[in-house]
Order: structure tokens, then C-alpha cells, then sequence
């Protein structure tokens, strides 16, 4: 068992890793404050959990709503659906929203949470590995737009996070490895220990040996805490966390959240932001063989790509929310281990990295 | 000029009051930190005040959206449409949103605010009673739904609230009276003295005689402010504000926000909760005969009603965000000037009263 506490003063809490957390009420009824329970899963994610979750739970009122898997459910209408359940029934102001599943769920039940009634507690159970180690820690909530990805949404903490590793056992691969792209990001940004250990236990951690994926989540919660609480609401040192991210969600949106995983845009954003970072004089050409290396071996993508423009990629990446005040924000690497906020990138170095990575 | 600032540590502002702000270039500027303003208003305001609020700013990205008037425009559609706008610019996290309007407007803008790419600048430039001496201090945003006011919001502090009094000059005597409801409110729940004032000045702010008018809004905002930052999220003492409210709500939601005004159905509530306490022993008639004679002298509705039968008023009253763990929350009055939050209220009292001010 591993406790990472996010402190944030009135806004603080726990994240709980373990496994069989799910089965264990002592873990889940202290936070529900009302008599009324609101959970969120998927049609994927609820044959295998909701039952269990819902075993788990005291209450006498708890409802569910399950919406279709993938990306597409992270929309302004799967918002409306949810918020229209809740007043059909209705949900009063005591009512504890809890999201079961991953990263669209999370994001999608934190921004209902966030803005129901003006506000409502609510529960992350995070089922994926991008969601344990990314999107469930640090309140960040919303819903995509046409535009891009998460441009309307809130920050909003949850009052407790619950991992239960055990739940990974389900996952695809395929998924699993998107969400080692996070994981070794804080490698890169911050943690050089976390990125030399990754390259001695990738393989324990894809055979998913529990100490090994217990210590990945941690030391990946672990990190976004220490970030998060230096910046809250990503006024400053918060943005590390979007290493390969600009580059990531114009991959994404280009392909209208389709044919790419989140982690998998990221991987290859990573690498991005690694080649421009060489191109600075900041990396070596070993170091991005590593990371490339490290990538690779972690079941991600890391290579150029074809299908999409540089023009229509330096296009999208202006819109990003990491833009400010029309200047690009990138993240980039001084060393392995370090990461760099750029303000205003050599647009040079930008556009021969989008070139480089998009003509395969 | 007046100034009441509103102390919520990281969060606090000051609230500006005086003839003239919108042509004062210094009142203005220094809360726009990026290059980009976007400015919601409607089609009543903008012909008004518009270009006079433009002369004043010195961005050269001024963009600017007019929303049709009315209770209507504070949905979610209205929302998508102006996030829609925004990112069509693109507006990047710099942008400053200026609500330039009543309450409506306001509310509105500030939920775009909130949300917009996780939250941006907002400026609250109110220019109707009630938007002045309540909804644009104290950080609620929101929209509605169908089913009732308000219910998909959150709470987002502005920068700044600029309060230029001769705006009032314009507004239409019954819009205006729908903002005395409130400012009687604020007497009623907390501040004896000013509900004294009132009964002798009511003449004088009807007439928009300057001091009157910068004396109630000052005095308003003080005592909002005040419950604010005792309790920025409605946990607690906040909750007296909605003295009429819940009633008022209902009387709203069922005629579908079109006949009665806010501020109308406000005062008709005061008096249903006026009724309520003097059945509850609180109030002795010749107290409920103060607070009809003022509510009358104001301009507004304080008599049974027609049109509203008492168990959809009761029925529409359980929807309302006010009720916590599916028991209702009303607000009473102990005495005049003394507000109390009753959460267990009896109901038999409840139905007496809404049936007596149903059965018109």
C-alpha cells in the first residue's frame, strides 16, 4: 500500500494504491458525504468493475450512467447527458460523483462534478495507466472541442483518489503502453532516477510484476504532487508536465482523436521535443537514443510519421492551450532528467523538428 | 467613488463604484493583462455602452459578441456559441472576458470565464440594479437548464467589478425596481439600519438621485461581501442570501423565466418567507407589514398570486439547488435585520404558506 498526499491546503487529499482496493468499503465510505451516489464508467469498464465498486459502496441511492467508450465520449453532449440524468433524478448538492474508468471518464465526471450545482465531492477510480499516473491526479477536468482536445473544462480536486492496480490486469497492451509514455515523461522532466530505472525494469513492468507497476504509479503520482503543489493552476512550473503534449495534441487532433492513443501522440511528441532539444545544443545524440531506445522498448511510438502536414501540424499547435499571448510554449529537454519551459521557441529549430517528423 | 474589496486571499478584488467608470481609461486597463479582450454583451447594452467601454481600452484585439436579452440567452447553447467564437479567433489563455451587461450577461461570461481552456480573466462590467448589488459580486456563475436556475455553474472570482452608476439611467423603472428586491434583501438578513434608510429614502433611489443610488449599491455590495468571503462557497452564511429565493425560484421556473422578473419573483418569495416566520412565531404582522409597505413602495409584487398552483410551486421547490440530502433549506427572518438559515423546516408552516400565496 502507497499514499500519495497532494497538499493544497483546504484543497488537499490522498491518493490510495494498492491492489484490491475496489473490494475494501473502508477505503470508499468515509468520502461519500451524502446519501447520494453518481457513478460514471463505460461500457467497457463497467461489466468488469461496476459491481464490485458498487458491492463496496454503504449507500442505499447510488445510480450509474455508461457511456460509450473512447475519446468521442469526452464531448460537450456526453456533459449534457450526464448532467440531465443527474437532474432527472435529482441529484441534490450532497451527491458524491465518483468516475470509474479512465481518463475520458475522469475528465468528463471531474468537469460534471465541478460545475453540477456549482460543485459537488467527487471520487476518482482510475482504471487505466494513463489515468493512475496522469489525468486522475491534479484536478484538472474537461471536455474536448472540435478545435482541440480539453479546451473547455475546470481545475477541480477530487476529495480522494483510489488505484487499484490490480484493475490493469485488464487492460490492452496496448493501452498499457500509452500510459508508460507519462511514465517515463516524468522520467525525463524530472526524475533521472525514475528514467534509469525504467531502462532496468521496462520488461518487469509490461509482464505486470505488481511491486514494479506499484512503483511506477507512485513515483509517477509522487512527481505530478510535488508539481501540482508548487502550481496549481499551471501558472508556471505545472507546464513540464506537457513535455510532448503541444506536439501530442496536434498529432491527436489532427487525427480527430482516432487513430492515435493519447500516449502514443505524447511518445512521439516526446521525441519531438527531444530532436528539437538536440537541435539546441541542450541534448546529445546518445541521449535521444536512449530515450528513443526507452520508448520503443515500452511498446510506444517514437519514429517519424506520415498523414499529416508540417503545415497542418505547426497550424494546430498554435490553437493549443499551452499558447500564450500568440507565442508558443514548448517544453523541452536540458538534460535527461530536466525539462525546460521555452517561451518563445526558435521557430526555426520548430518548424525543421515538425519537418524532420513529418515527412515518413 | 466608492471601493469595497473583497478579501479572499489570492482570490480578492475590489469592487469600484462611480458615475462615469466606463470612460476612465486607469479603471480599466490595468486588469488586462494579455493582448486580447473578447466582451460578451447584449443587444439592449451594446448600442449604450459598447463603444464607450471600447474608447476606454487599449487593446488592439477587442472582439466582441451581442447575445439577444433575456433570461433565455444563460443556457448551455449560449455557452457552446461563445466558446464556438473564441476559439474561432483563436483566444489563447491571455484573453480577458469582459461581461458587459445585467446579470444574465454576467453570469454567463463568468461561466465562459471559468471554463474557457481551464479559466481566463474576467472583468464584470454590470449595468442593471440587480447585476450591481448582487450577481456580479461573489464569484457565481452559471447557467440554466430546464429544469431550474443555475444549475450547471461555478464559483470564479473576477479581476474586477467596475460599477459605473449612470447606467442605471437607462434601465427601464421595472428592471430597476426588480434590483430593489435585492438591496431590501440585504436590509432584511443582516443590515436593519440600511432597511431603516430605505424606508425613508426609497423616493430619493427611485428617483436615481445620485447619493441614494451610490449609498445602496455601496452598501449592498459591503454586505455581500462581507457573507463572501466568510463563505465563498455557499457551506454556510452564504446561504442567508437566499432569503426569497427559493421561493422565488419555483415562482421562475414555472412560468419559464418569461413573466416575472427575478427581482419580482425575489420579493414575492421575502414575503412568502416573511409570512413563513410570522407563523413560525418570528414576526409580528406589523414586521410583515413593513416589509409589504417597502416591497410595494419599491415597485415590486408582494400579494397571493394566480396562475401557480401550491403543489407545483412545492414540487419545483425540491428541485432547487438549495436543498441539501433531498431536505428542503429555507431561509426565514428572525427579526428584521436578522436572517436564519432553517434546515429542517416545518413543513406543515410550508405548505400553509405557499397555499395562502398560491390561491389568488
Amino acid at each position: 500500500m502507497s499514499t500519495v498526499t497532494i497538499d493544497l491546503g483546504p484543497r488537499s487529499y490522498d491518493i490510495r494504491i494498492e491492489r484490491g482496493l475496489l473490494d475494501d468499503p473502508s477505503e470508499i465510505n468515509d468520502w461519500i458525504t451524502g446519501k447520494q451516489v453518481f457513478i460514471v464508467t463505460n461500457e467497457i469498464v463497467a461489466p468488469l468493475y461496476l459491481n464490485r465498486l458498487k458491492a463496496s459502496i454503504e449507500s442505499d441511492e447510488i445510480y450509474e450512467l455508461q457511456l460509450p467508450d473512447g475519446e468521442q465520449t469526452k464531448s460537450l453532449e456526453s456533459f449534457a447527458h450526464i448532467v440531465d440524468q443527474m437532474l432527472s433524478i435529482p441529484c441534490d448538492r450532497s451527491v458524491t460523483v465518483i468516475a470509474l474508468g479512465g481518463g475520458v471518464i475522469g475528465d468528463l465526471a471531474g468537469f460534471v462534478a465541478a460545475t453540477y450545482l456549482r460543485g459537488v465531492s467527487f471520487i476518482q477510480i482510475p482504471t487505466t495507466l494513463l489515468s493512475q499516473v496522469d489525468s486522475s491526479v491534479g484536478g484538472k477536468t474537461g471536455i474536448n472541442h472540435v478545435r482541440g482536445k480539453n479546451l473547455i473544462g475546470a481545475f477541480y480536486q477530487p476529495q480522494r483518489v483510489l488505484i487499484d492496480i490490480d484493475t490493469l490486469a485488464t487492460l490492452e497492451p496496448r493501452q498499457f503502453s500509452s500510459g508508460l509514455a507519462e511514465v517515463i515523461k516524468y522520467g525525463l522532466i524530472a526524475d533521472h532516477e525514475l528514467f534509469c530505472w525504467l531502462e532496468h525494469n521496462i520488461d518487469a513492468v509490461r509482464k505486470l510484476e505488481p511491486d514494479a507497476v506499484e512503483h511506477i504509479v507512485t513515483r509517477s503520482c509522487a512527481n505530478k504532487s510535488n508539481i501540482v503543489e508548487q502550481d496549481e493552476r499551471e501558472g508556471g512550473v505545472r507546464a513540464l508536465l506537457n513535455l510532448g503534449h503541444t506536439f501530442g495534441h496536434a498529432i491527436e487532433t489532427a487525427t480527430n482523436y482516432t487513430s492515435w492513443l493519447h500516449g502514443e501522440a505524447v511518445a512521439t511528441g516526446i521525441m519531438m521535443a527531444a530532436h528539437m532539444s538536440k537541435l539546441c545544443g541542450w541534448l546529445r545524440q546518445q541521449d535521444c537514443d536512449r530515450i528513443e531506445s526507452l520508448l520503443v522498448r515500452a511498446g510506444l511510438p517514437a519514429s517519424p510519421f506520415s498523414g499529416i502536414s508540417a503545415e497542418k501540424m505547426l497550424d494546430l499547435m498554435q490553437i493549443d492551450k499551452k499558447v500564450q499571448d500568440g507565442q508558443i510554449r514548448l517544453i523541452l529537454l536540458r538534460s535527461v532528467g530536466t525539462g525546460a519551459i521555452v517561451d518563445q521557441p526558435d521557430m526555426k529549430l520548430l518548424h525543421e523538428t515538425v519537418e524532420h517528423y513529418t515527412a515518413a
